[in-house]
């Protein structure tokens, strides 16, 4: 199997199997018809997992996809967390304190004869590849990152806004433009350079007690770590607000955090010429995201 | 292997491997990196082979993607057809004339670890597929299509529009607002009311002696039959206008065809609430398409 030979340290189960392979008449291939998540494994545990679960269901739910059910994909991740923890265990000792594997779910609407049309009676493929735990430089965390301003613009969908799909040329495409090691990620804008979100994460900006985050309607992937530190923005006398920003009110923001479901919260210390201070919420968003009590 | 069993009438080769498998790590499946091509074969031979190929490297280089040698594709192309050849001869005789296969070809940016950014050196992979032509109803060709308007409304990406791509949640979702058997596509505008093509055709409108066609550098496929159209109108004594067509202006068209590379050209009869008689501009273009002299 080709997967096996390239991806070493991989594991993959699909619908369940470990030597089953992946159809080339699978509609996730064809014509990028499914949805996908990506979380973190803490202390062997599958991070936030009821609200990526219900994010999946949702995401499903928009294309006309049968989503799983959550005791088949809990299986599949308890064994491929068991077969990845063993492999490791042998290597190294991961710290108890931070995640040691990143789980990607993909669910597909299965295979089809050639053709746009949907198969009456598909039968969903799921796809879970265990990979370890991506190595983030400290400084992101200590001191914040840096960030490029993407020239593609995000193009309007709001059939598909707001769900993680697998027709992502846009973030391919996007992601090409910089090759910089110091630049973490790049802001994304649409056609009326409305900021929507970065290529792998979503994008906040603190005026004053205001946290701002753009709205999603027309493009953009709603992640579900946008909508805990939302949930979280009272716990820090915030007022959310989920509105359209122009890239001109975006570089007037007092503090811009990025995140996601693997690294938490970053700050954005230099953007589009333009440095900001340090400051504290990415710090205490993360420190808010990793408590128990961070579900509301 | 799951194809196998779903799909017993097709042969697939994967990088020129008839038992090979696609690997979950392939770009194609993780982000629809990648674009395709769908073209008959006639007579044994793949239908104007060079256009399709000129395209498939054109579209390829639009994502960056080294497309592999026509020599390649075409030692894989008659391997898939001797294959089904032989398989079919057994069933029935084919008639001489018709085309007896369709030719898929997939070319993804091959694998890579997760993550949006390209691989430094990306091996892509070629995906082959051989499946029986369609049998179309007769009453297409002699009496002609009614088509359905879509309410999807197909967004605006023009570093995307023009290439066949494997991001196509658009066409699936588009496709599916429709069940009867009698409607052969739907016709889809863009969020200003412009008629781009439809789902799995490109669309001609004819006002007295212009032929139009919708300008597709915002969204849309550029198929080769369109552009073997273009080049046909002067042989018809039609003056060709590539330009913006909105749906109000497209109701107005004397004559409205269809077209793609495996029906070659259709009469649209009914759309909208609007009916056309039969005219011979379809019936013409087929005759033209067929000729070997067509090719200018």
């Amino acid at each position: 199997m080709t997967a096996s030979q390239t991806n070493k340290s991989k594991h993959v189960l699909i619908n369940g199997q470990q030597d089953e392979s992946l159809s080339p008449f699978d509609r996730g291939f064809s014509y990028g018809d499914g949805v996908f998540r990506t979380l973190p494994v803490i202390k062997g545990h599958p991070d936030s997992w009821l609200d990526h679960y219900k994010k999946l269901m949702s995401d499903c739910h928009v294309l006309g996809i049968v989503c799983p059910s959550a005791e088949i994909l809990l299986s599949d991740i308890e064994k491929l967390i068991q077969a990845s923890s063993s492999e490791q265990s042998k290597k190294q000792t991961p710290s108890k304190e931070t995640p040691s594997f990143v789980i990607k779910i993909i669910i597909t609407r299965g295979e089809s004869e050639r053709g746009y049309a949907m198969p009456a009676l598909a039968q969903p493929s799921r796809v879970l590849i265990c990979s370890d735990f991506p190595t983030y430089p400290e400084s992101s965390f200590v001191e914040g990152v840096k960030l490029h301003l993407c020239n593609l613009r995000l193009s309007h969908q709001p059939l598909l806004a707001g769900i993680k799909h697998l027709n992502r040329l846009e973030n391919v495409i996007a992601r090409a433009e910089w090759q910089d090691s110091n630049i973490i990620d790049g802001v994304l804008l649409d056609a009326n350079n409305m900021v929507i979100e970065c290529t792998s994460s979503n994008i906040f900006a603190r005026f004053g007690t205001q946290l701002h985050t753009p709205d999603l309607s027309n493009c953009g992937v709603a992640g579900l770590t946008r909508q805990r530190i939302l949930e979280l923005a009272g716990d820090l006398s915030l007022q959310r607000s989920v509105s359209n920003i122009s890239l001109s009110h975006l570089m007037q923001a007092d503090e811009i955090i990025i995140c996601n479901s693997l690294f938490g919260a970053w700050q954005v210390r230099e953007f589009n010429h333009q440095h900001w201070p340090q400051l504290p919420l990415a710090n205490q968003l993360r420190t808010l995201l990793k408590s128990p009590h961070a579900h509301h």
